[in-house]
């Protein structure tokens, strides 16, 4: 399992939005081939403060999501609301194996 | 949805056993009522780095994971292996929405 867990800080009047946004993105990743979550979490000691939690069955597939159109409107519809620039972070899964 | 993302770092000779004593609470834990994930990952820059992700249905289960004798067992036999004090992260799940 290849996770990334995305940081991300928006702007404070843009939660609503990014929310929106991410709810699209999820639906739509969660179908990907490959896909094994596609969690949104929200900071609950800061609300600006949100992970994007993205587990694929290996690397080829974690790459894919790059190349579809939700990731594309998602990554130029949150643009813009962006406060810092986001950080993807990869992890190995260890725990489950597949 | 209730994460707690757990940042561990051990010494460097404890990795093999912190990943036999995680596999462990991963097996009993994602047996608990409640539990949606319970994934063990490490870090590829720095293999002492671990995070566990743990994802229940909502608080009272989160935390009736630490009343848990698997749990307790994991905490006592790690212990000695911290390189320095774990941070436990708690975020709320937006989506998926359950």
């Amino acid at each position: 399992m290849q996770v990334t867990m995305v940081h991300v800080t928006v702007k404070p009047e843009a939660i609503q939005e990014f929310i929106a946004a991410c709810r699209d993105n999820h639906e739509a990743s969660i179908r990907e081939p490959g896909n094994l979550r596609f969690d949104v979490l929200q900071d609950p000691t800061l609300p600006t403060h949100f992970v994007l939690y993205e587990a694929y069955v290996g690397v080829a597939e974690a790459l894919a999501h790059k190349e579809t159109t939700h990731y594309q409107v998602w990554r130029d519809t949150v643009a813009p609301m962006m406060a810092e620039p986001r950080r993807g972070i990869p992890m190995n899964g260890l725990f489950p194996e597949s």
